[in-house]
């Protein structure tokens, strides 16, 4: 991540923290003696991709400015149980303040960065790409994208405001989707391109000769979006088309690539996404 | 939820919105007439127990004060798919801004308490409560406590300064589990319980003899489970003990709970959960 | 301004008014009798578009929410000196509160649509369309924009975030311009346009023909800008060119139009704009 | 500016940069490789007093704390076109990221100054001091306050809770003006002097025979200053007496000064003030 | 107060209720009934001058907006012990959670007001004014003036911002008294006048000779108060003079008086003030 | 404090500063020339034990991060008149402008440390631990808790959310004290014990023989205390029982200990303390 993102990141670890600490571990207050020092190291307990280490520094790093973690593997590697990922060293107190919101972070960004990897894996060889969607935990969008390029995958808008998308909704309280292309391209000015929801063949020739950039293809199955990426391209050669719904799985998104998708967009708070196990061992100097 | 979690259920979703919203829906800016109205409805496209309702009209509350959610069913119940389990009416433009996040957030709470409502089944007429633990999404324990309960689970401590546990760390870095507890006995005060977490019986016959009020026992298969609530009951009788831990499965967990564990704590953030479909359906008036 | 835009018009209003009064008004604190009630007008003192009201109501309101201002005319509309455009009553205390900063805006903001509104007659009957930059005062893009608008101009890139636009000073640490918008085209997704700024003929064929959506033509002349036209439209005939600079002026404004601008970017915190006078008079009941 | 107005400054500069930046430079993001380095250098364009570089160098420094600025001019001195005025060199997103808000907050704070000195210099040799008054751009009144000392001014009030100004529309809502001056000499304690607006003779007796510290002359012609100096200095011969008001240009200042004004209000958001021209030039190692 | 010491109050009162509640009342949350409603009642358990109430309303409309506060008396009014100044009725979670935050402030607020009403009986008849000085309680300034003026004393400079007082630690680091009130007449422009601390007749004629408005005496003995302000006044008859320090009582006060101070400082945060006792009484409905 | 407070109390003293600073010190902006250094010393002005010293620390770091305070004694030590308990040196308008905010720290912790040493030494030798209650200064309990400590007492629970406290206005409204105990018991889960206020024999009978931990009793005499403590511990031999109340003092403290009060909770707010006299004075270099 950049230094902008790192403003960004720096806030919402202070507002996790702040959430797991309250007023301050009690616990360690009550039986940790002042300036007790320990180690500690972080242990993958099973196979994936490791993602969450900047974050998990950046959580030590927001309880002391001295604290450093020491990585074995950068954010992004894949890693076998049992590796020893990173290590650090520091005040006890501030090793188990920091220790329950850093293993949150690396299990949950491990889980998506791993799952997005093997979704990757999944179309290789075809013009598909993998991409993030909307559909993010509240609150963690900016790390589940992250975690998403870790894995591999790309990064779509990252919300409402970067990105014209005109979905069903909007074609339906908008004068259908021919008009809503014609006066997005009319109002947008020269900065952004165009992506349709169509959810028939009718619907996507409508969305191509009005002069869409790209197509959103929901819930189809994939002979649907063969289909759909004919009729479209035929009017439209270059159009995109995005493929994404819950009912992509590792074992379907292939056909989905081979139908013609050239994007497909995957739900990082959904069912896809499990936490991957890691553990935070602490030892006294 | 009470008023005082309404202040800061309203806090995140701001900052929930903010997330998806950055600078404003380009799109419905570009296309939308101005003042156009719509009405919206959240449909179930599975079996589940709904969660985030009051969430999801907070949402909407928060992008208009006049905008209402009329709920069909109230949070914590069971619905069937294809249920209509609330709607709306409104400005477009508010709905569509509000639609992404109000569906994240009741897809996964609803998925948390319907994960919670079959851990309860699976123990029934046992001595053992499912509880949440503070294995939760960076940014959500509040709302997933709150889906916790709604599941029939209860509420453990919320995080580091409301609740003494000694774990393992605690003990590797403070002189071990009989010095610890002692120690947290005479510092915590008058108004903290101890709960100490203890991997063999030795661990729990100290811990007990020292005057722990409950033992936290992970990662242990049933066997275990059941000696060390042995042998640490025969030294005190009332003491609570819980288990968690990733082996938790909604297939093992009657085990524990028969080998004598009187809390079980369920990840709401890990495997265990995962996020339900729902979807929102806009119609212009 | 919509709903949204009114969330981030509150909070700056906010921060105008903490400017302004600090720990408050200590001259009405001593001599302004409580309760006193009274009315107050805004008049034009110059031939000018108004724009700002919106936001002077909002620095009334934000004092006391039971303060209304009554607008005689809408933002956005053409009135002549001596007109009264607006009256408010209420507490004395309040309206003067108030005061200084609702003059600073709709002076500020009055001013720069009514030189919007000048320089867009001035290209009437042209392809070229007046737009803003990000050349605007700081704290007050938002409202210069909106401004803008009023005045019949169109809205740019609102920052460095929603926009692609590759300037020499990008070019020169990139490899140079067909680089840049290579790499741009193959990094930034299926949203966003490409615009390219060029200095000479030979850059701007290599925008062209690499591909770039838009020119972007700085502190150029006339026929400068006539030939890379020329020569970009050649061969990407649809490719737009907008033009801007310290240099552009309401005299030459229609020379760049001619010479086959799009778009023409105004600076609104620059020369050009100058705050027009309007006085706000109390009266007792 | 000394350490407290830093700390202003710093969250100013924090808010402009979000304003430009948003999530983030995507168009940096795209083409700028990693680590990339570059340097930058300021040039004036015109002939000017120079301000506002301190406030450059905190933009950078926000972005990078590593980031530094090295100027060749101070700010307050006066510049001839070409100067290169200062250089910086760093991460090449950095520097075109903070590159923007930089130029904008140069260019405008240096017409601030430039003004105000050929204000000054255009008094010079009589008692007058020219200073600023509380008609600045919303938001930026701290800058602007200290680009007026820049240029030979001196500050006025900063607002409404450190100055007592008792104006027309304050005397209409509270019994005029010899009861204002009155009722605020018994209010406001012992700690400030009052400054009564007076329109003509009448009003400036009753100002100054009831105790008024100094008077304001909004909007008058010369000859009139000089009546009601002459009227109130008869009374209170130590009176001071401050001009301001649209009307007040480079080329009548100093008939006001010659009437007897001791102090003259400049406004720093209306047509007086003009932004100077400054380009930022960046270059790769 | 006014709309604007509203705003302030506002801010605070949410701070001392977060500090009170951190993440909510966990007792009510468990033992109280939902929607459970209640009445209580504020009584006087000593003579006193009634102050908070406005604050206490506060408290619990911020925990309720519906909330409301019905007072018997109005703050600044004297009571005997056993009066019922206030009743309230609402949810009593709600009722329970504002009462420590509501509590705390009237007795200490009251406190103050009482003290300050002695204070001001024990120099009636003179020339002196009772005023509170910068020796507050951190954080409570604003409300401890409101109660300073409730018991009828006056207010002095809120801050270091809003009056000019050169102390003792000013003359010590920069030249003496001469020099210092030279350079603030000469600095501080025309809206504040200039007070000086001074210690013994030298110190008092040197900063009456050089134009200061008001003499600062602290930790003196009535003597040596009587002979500072005739060596002053010979100088500057109009001359104000203030004492204030720790040996000032209610005994000796008027002692104070009537060697001619005009100004009397008393602090709100050390031993002159102590809490009043009032209780809170709940009843069911 | 260990580095979680610090964080809080580093916001909280942002809060002073402000308080007392708002837009800056005029008066040494007007006088001191930049740059000007200066040392000063804190002295204590009678017998006291010291508290204070990090926080005022804390204040001129907040100023200035290169200030030091070099402390001649530790936060907790007893001190004779006279004693300098601490110097600094630096800038002297950063002296000059944290001054009031160190001396309003140092001096009223000090006062809360000296009288809870009092009431400490008060009670030695008996069972009974002299501890702190929620009646602490609004926005100040944080330190306040810190310098009960300094002085040898106890902390009690932080605030509503960290223990459970049955009161009577509890049991007012939720069905008696027996209800409210057992509720607590079943509610509130496994980390928390039971205190109920009680104010008879029958009240403590019913809360001991229900399971209370603990009984809190409030403005009782010694003998009815002692006939509370023999009824509840004839039931519960190792209940816990806190006494407090207004009518507690030195001199009849020892009577609570020994008629069989483990806790006695004072106030840091009320009567019982005052604050202690500490001179701060500058010297230039």
């Amino acid at each position: 991540m950049n230094w902008f993102d790192e403003g960004a990141l720096y806030a919402q670890i202070s507002t996790f923290l702040r959430e797991d600490l309250g007023r301050g571990d009690i616990t360690s207050q009550a039986i940790i003696a002042r300036n007790t020092r320990a180690r500690g190291r972080f242990v993958a307990r099973e196979k994936m991709i490791v993602a969450g280490l900047e974050a998990a520094e950046e959580v030590f790093l927001t309880l002391d400015p001295q604290q450093q973690l020491e990585a074995f593997v950068s954010d992004g590697e894949a890693v076998e149980a049992g590796k020893v990922i990173a290590r650090t060293s520091g005040f006890a107190d501030v090793l188990i303040a920091g220790e329950r919101v850093a293993l949150n972070l690396i299990q949950r960004l491990s889980g998506v960065a791993t799952i997005t990897s093997q979704f990757v894996q999944a179309v290789a060889g075809t013009q598909a790409q993998i991409i993030d969607t909307r559909e993010t935990t509240p609150g963690m969008r900016l790390l589940e994208r992250y975690a998403v390029v870790l894995g591999g995958g790309r990064n779509s808008r990252f919300g409402l405001d970067d990105g014209v998308v005109i979905t069903t909704n909007h074609a339906a309280v908008s004068g259908g989707i021919a008009a809503c292309v014609k006066n997005a391209r009319e109002q947008v000015g020269n900065f952004h391109k165009i992506q349709a929801q169509v959810g028939n063949e009718a619907e996507a020739k409508e969305a191509a000769s009005n002069g869409a950039d790209g197509l959103l293809l929901e819930n189809l199955e994939p002979e649907a979006v063969e289909r759909l990426c004919a009729v479209a391209r035929e009017i439209a050669p270059a159009i995109t088309v995005e493929c994404s719904g819950n009912g992509l799985t590792l074992e379907n998104v292939r056909a989905y690539a081979e139908a013609g998708a050239t994007l497909i967009g995957i739900s990082t708070s959904n069912s896809c996404v499990r936490a991957v196990g890691v553990s935070f061992q602490l030892q006294p100097f």
